[in-house]
């Protein structure tokens, strides 16, 4: 796994990309790629960082088992749903102390973080987490006011017809 | 942009990763890909057709373009930050009513699907959105109480004291 295949999905190298791309290794170690659901990640955070761990990791939006915690924290928990076994890793340093450890400036950071032990700057932990519900595949309605298609567990009733979320609020 | 690439990140093809792909490659067209916050994606669900959006218009969960509407329905709307041009993507046919109008296995509608032209199976409209405040990034501070990092928009008072949200509700 190339540092440069993140910067190509993410678009730029950032300390986030980097930050990612260094919990993205301990993952892969531990748990390996997750093909379809296997692993679970729970994200405190929806920073850049976030697009290394899903490109590494294969914890992606669009197969649910990326799941968001808007908390503002650098915080990353997986969870190996076939063993159980669950890690939760913490940054122990922001970016502005990263920056002043290094003597380094913002865009050098990158560098600086992708040369470091990621041992040395997570606090990595053993935790016990129940892995949430696999993602479901549901049905697709047409909604009575504007025809279009809406999955059935999202779908909303008014006047006794079956409509979209937008028109239910229009 | 190869669909092989898109399965590579997302896992595994599937009817969603190839109506996904199908969308990216309309957005590629109009907009080319985001490096940075230049288009924004609005979309409506958060399935597989998600990851092949992200990996082909650059528009990712991590670089905070990618804002997302749980209304559980095939819409996709895009937005050029410097044009203000946007376009509306709608899915005009069920996996289901394709797999009917096909003859095919769920498992082979993903060849049917990238088949297509894609204005075969989407409704697009020129439409205007205004688009969200570009992301922003935070200063951190430290959680009195875990001492873990916190973004300073989702930190908390309690007891006089700055705590991050899990702190605060514990």
């Amino acid at each position: 796994m190339k540092y440069d295949d993140i910067v190509d999905f993410h678009g730029h190298s950032c300390p986030g990309t980097a930050i990612g791309f260094k919990i993205g290794e301990i993952v892969i170690e531990k748990f390996g790629k997750s093909k379809d659901e296997e692993i679970v990640a729970i994200v405190e955070n929806n920073s850049c960082s976030i697009d290394a761990i899903q490109f590494m990791t294969g914890c992606t939006f669009g197969k649910g088992n990326l799941i968001f915690k808007d908390y503002g924290k650098h915080v990353y928990t997986f969870i190996d749903r076939k063993t159980g076994e669950s890690i939760r890793i913490s940054l122990d340093k922001s970016v502005q102390e990263l920056m002043e450890k290094f003597k380094a400036k913002r865009e050098e950071l990158p560098e600086k973080i992708l040369e470091m032990n990621p041992y040395e700057i997570f606090t990595i932990k053993d935790v016990k987490v129940k892995p949430p519900k696999e993602a479901t595949i549901y049905n697709s309605l047409r909604c009575a006011e504007c025809k279009e298609l809406v999955a059935e567990h999202r779908a909303r009733i008014k006047n006794g017809k079956i409509v979209c979320i937008p028109c239910f609020k229009k």
